[in-house]
């Protein structure tokens, strides 16, 4: 007999995106950023390092709170850190949700969101989306009057695109809060500013970000939450006690006061986002324009799981990602069945060689 | 109406020793290492922030696994890194428990196991100890056979003593896992070398470490867990995707490596600690001996919450504990209240500023 619980038991846990450790790898599969972090981050960790790890950093990472703060333009008691904004997201469906509480995210989106549901044991649903990946907020109210939390990444993944505010807003469930996914935020032609939280609905709302994507971050794990100063108390009691390390919390602060830095990365991305979108329209593909630092495109005629193979024989990563019941079912997707390939935006020398590749295989 | 889980409500939260960021204190309130990391962990990191961060580590830490596995004699699967030993705790709590099952701990023991109980709303139990810190088999056995999830420190907090091989093994759930914490394991005469797990019971029981004792490095927030691999797949499945970040997974498989140094700074605090017993018994205390690194001492005819405000107002900070229900009520103790103080074990010239005012006041 299983000693673990049920819920574990049937769980599959969620499945990352390949991550090789040998070099060699033109790695364009985890929406990683090509670019380093600034040298200011580098220092910062350099520093700590010497300095201070043999202490306990702050609980509540209080000074980080005040630099993001100050960028953002919010008090800092709106602000809580996580080690990754995965963490805050798990932190968040145990905040407030119960086994009987219903979760609920667009589909297709980002998975994890249903694994971190089926890790709490809790009902969970998925709202579909039109196939231009826009909202069918009509068939989707029921289950949106039914739910609790509500996971919406904006810009979304796999797709790219971005929904506008006042979708958002009509989102927002009358008996829960929405969790806006800012992973992406800062590739957008407009990026948020935390308007939605001081709207009629703000209380309602929580903000998550990353250091992973235009901060060049990965491998630090470190994102932060936004949200009204009782949802942040809330989610600090269930929080691990020390859950932000010295090195990111110093290396974090370092990065978020270096806004150059990292806008100068982000235009590079967007420019490379534009040549990357024009190049694939060419070789034939379908390319849903993108506000993030990735692209999402299908084939017509070809299978996308065979060009994900072709190109992984020649050491070129990129996404091969499929959705059963994505789309409705009919004669080009008898199951319903999505799919398609995600290619991070890399570098203009890696995404040359990427085009090169799928030119010849194409 | 909160829209929290009322769990989340109820919860007052874990509140940590006090951190204070400045400098100027003598610091002898959290167990943490008064002597710096190995040099091969400062190297490990810097080598580390130049080159990986703006990709994502490993998700499962295989080669510190590798690292900690040659090190300790078991095969790597029996591994899994955490965020801190905290995380792992949280991971267990998640990997076995629902809310109709009972977590048990003994008290005092260490305050977040009930704290990481009520998050997840289980049921949960004290398991009385006897006033010399050892255990009342017998007393607790109802409780014990209803146990889904036992978590024991060894040596334990606050009392910094440690239970027998047979004692551990008789405490071993028939329905359930024993987590056997031995955060302070590095510090007893035997440490262990993890030989309960390769026992009858071995698959019924989890070892957790941390790096934030022995290892000098709290303010990396690095542990991990030894079990059985279908325990490590089952936790795997519930831990956030990439947990460990690049920079700690260096700076730990370094560490691990680095016995010599580690083993070299125990020696030092387990001197420091025979002397600080020895004034502490001097000064009129009745001090637990001790295989942790702190000391657990009560005066007799002195209020100890008095003792440490006064040190605190030297700048000296130990932790004044107290815990209503932790003794059975007599004249000495009315409400049960048992209460003292901890002392971590901190350099030399520490000890002797702390035993110089500690003198002056009493």
């Amino acid at each position: 007999m299983s000693l673990f619980r049920p819920s574990v038991d049937q769980l599959h846990g969620y499945v990352p995106g390949e991550q090789p450790q040998e070099p060699g790898w033109v790695k364009l599969n985890t929406n990683e950023n090509p670019y380093p972090p600034s040298p200011a981050v580098v220092e910062a960790i350099t520093r700590t390092a010497k300095d201070r790890l043999h202490v306990y950093p702050d609980p509540l990472g209080r000074s980080f709170c005040r630099a993001a703060a100050e960028v953002l333009g919010v008090e800092p008691e709106w602000i809580i850190p996580a080690n990754g904004s995965d963490e805050n997201l798990t932190i968040l469906v145990r905040t407030f949700t119960d086994k009987n509480d219903l979760i609920s995210y667009p589909y297709p989106s980002y998975i994890l969101y249903e694994t971190l549901a089926e890790i709490q044991g809790t009902r969970h649903a998925r709202l579909r989306l039109n196939a231009d990946w826009s909202w069918n907020t009509r068939l989707n109210r029921p289950l949106l009057e039914q739910t609790k939390l509500l996971f919406v990444p904006n810009p979304n993944s796999p797709s790219g695109n971005k929904w506008d505010a006042g979708t958002i807003l009509s989102l927002v469930p009358q008996q829960g809060v929405l969790v806006l996914d800012e992973a992406y935020g800062d590739f957008a032609d407009q990026p948020h500013k935390l308007e939605l939280l001081r709207g009629d609905k703000g209380d309602r709302i929580i903000v998550t970000r990353t250091f992973s994507k235009s901060y060049s971050l990965a491998g630090l794990r470190f994102g932060f939450a936004v949200a009204h100063p009782d949802t942040v108390a809330a989610m600090r009691k269930v929080k691990d006690s020390y859950n932000c390390d010295a090195l990111s919390l110093a290396a974090a602060e370092a990065a978020i006061r270096d806004q150059a830095w990292m806008l100068s990365n982000r235009a590079k991305i967007v420019a490379t986002r534009t040549r990357l979108q024009t190049a694939l329209t060419e070789l034939g593909f379908n390319v849903v324009p993108s506000q993030a630092n990735f692209v999402w495109c299908t084939h017509p005629t070809r299978s996308h799981e065979e060009l994900y193979l072709a190109l992984k024989a020649r050491k070129i990563l990129i996404r091969y990602m499929k959705f059963p019941g994505g789309v409705d079912a009919d004669a080009a997707h008898p199951e319903g069945l999505l799919d398609g390939l995600r290619i991070t935006i890399g570098t203009d020398p890696q995404v040359d060689a990427f085009l090169s590749a799928l030119s010849e295989i194409i």
